[in-house]
């Protein structure tokens, strides 16, 4: 199976071996087994996020989640994501941007383990306009796995999520990047203000409510303000119980996108995630006129093979 | 004992009859025991909110606070705040703005009670110029009675809290207002948020930590923005644990007072509230070079007396 659209055959096909890539996130992680071509051989995700590792716990950690594969012959395994945090495996330290694969290559820090050669990709950092740090870890790989399938021009990438991401890629290198609490400003809004008592966050997306909430976040009137509106509302009966989770989110995310606007996107909007949470954020760029698309799956999968092939 | 900066003088003397005048909120209370001309014989702070009043029980409660002095004495009491809400001793509709004095006066509901004659002024209601609607209880009663040392010319009081309140006030009426939900946003993100982390939210006020969110509050970004910028910078050890909780009050109050002042603001903007609240406020029209200064103490038994002379 090939990594459905990316441009398989340009993988170099003189390197040998096969591969494990392992996106190790906080809370959940998702393997990869990657043939030479780039070829997809499997996929699993788990609920075994970095947090769910005890100190020193990691290379009997990979053994459980990988170790048929291993054991099958794959000989080279490489990790991106918070794997290569402090709190993670080994300190990946984060490479300033710009960056591209050769960099991240390059920067590649090696693990102990005994029976495969195992490096975690260090993540990346950047300055914002006023000098204020940015930094991702994970992400990288995705968005350089989707610059393969976007193409020589600049392109703006964004990752909706808990600290949604929105970068700037040119050719296979990140230029820059900014993140937005979206997420969870989200979860702490609705569950731990007096919004809660109108709201139940578990509620099915209500695309009325949603929308709702874009056309508001395009109102003057500040973020906190509106917060305020939905409660409001709600007291006036012009809210109904049902679409006030879907409200928020659509305020929130509008809110997102008009920021990431006024600092300059350079559109197609790629984006990368879960089907759920891109096409909200598909929703709230239609709101704002903006042209988007989605990246193929398994960017990560893609990044990560195309960061292997640069190793040594 | 006069309310001071208030025209004691003009109060009209010939209204015979002493008052209590209770601001009587959802977690505190404040009871205030008001002479003829406006003097105040007393006051009292205590952890009375109407969440602490079991169904039934408002009655007792008003005994409780302020029984001494109705046995005393006392045959009028005037009650503003949560008090009048749904979930308080009687409903009293919100009034719709503008609104002023007489109107608060004339929409006061009475409150059974045998030994006094208790009334419950209403809260105010209004729309933003989008049609979302906005609600104050208890505020209204506190900005009337500073405007009754302000003047006819239209001004801007601004109440920090929970639920900062904007309002425009001309003359004895509150031509309309708006709310931010500054306080419970700060709550909900220091500590349910990854924020958490890096802050101590009973950290004492850190000058330095404020006056640093109040200057990336004016950047451009967006607020999801420079949330996360917060969790970045004390990544890179740029950000002190001492310093984090009070930037990103400064972060949201400056957010705040943006928003207000986008909308427009008659200045000097007066500002109501604790001490420790409204020299934060100070600090942020500062930083956006808008005058303000602050309203003289009780307000709230200002605008609770004058409304009580109108009453009849």
């Amino acid at each position: 199976m090939f990594l459905p659209g990316y441009d398989n055959g340009a993988a170099r096909r003189e390197r040998k071996g096969v591969m494990i890539g392992v996106d190790w996130g906080t809370s959940s992680l998702r393997a990869y087994r990657i043939g030479p071509d780039g070829a997809l051989g499997g996929t699993r995700c788990l609920p075994r996020g970095i947090l769910t590792v005890e100190p020193g716990g990691f290379a009997a950690m990979l053994e459980e989640i990988a170790g048929d594969w291993i054991a099958a012959g794959e000989r080279r395994v490489l990790l991106s994501g918070m794997v290569g945090s402090r709190q993670g495996w080994v300190e990946a330290p984060y490479l300033p941007c710009p960056a591209g694969l050769d960099g991240l290559a390059a920067a590649a820090v090696p693990a102990p383990f005994a029976a495969a050669e195992v490096r975690v990709l260090p993540g990346l950092s950047c300055r914002d306009a006023h000098g204020v740090p940015e930094v991702m870890r994970g992400e990288e790989t995705q968005i350089l796995g989707a610059a393969a399938a976007i193409g020589p021009q600049e392109a703006t990438v964004c990752l909706p999520g808990s600290h949604s991401k929105w970068a700037q890629v040119k050719g296979d290198a990140v230029l820059g990047f900014r993140t937005h609490l979206t997420g969870e400003a989200f979860a702490a809004l609705a569950g731990h203000t007096i919004l809660a008592r109108m709201m139940d966050i578990r509620a099915p997306h209500h695309p009325g409510g949603f929308a709702r909430g874009l056309a508001r976040a395009r109102q003057g009137g500040g973020l906190l303000h509106h917060l305020f509106g939905l409660r409001a509302a709600a007291l006036f009966d012009e809210m109904e119980e049902a679409e006030a989770a879907s409200c928020l989110s659509g305020l929130l995310i509008g809110h997102e996108v008009a920021a990431a606007l006024e600092e300059g996107v350079a559109p197609p909007v790629v984006l990368i995630g879960a089907e759920s949470l891109t096409a909200r954020y598909g929703e709230a760029l239609d709101a704002f006129g903006v042209p988007h698309r989605t990246a193929p799956a398994h960017a990560a999968a893609r990044g990560l093979f195309l960061a292997a092939e640069r190793l040594r």
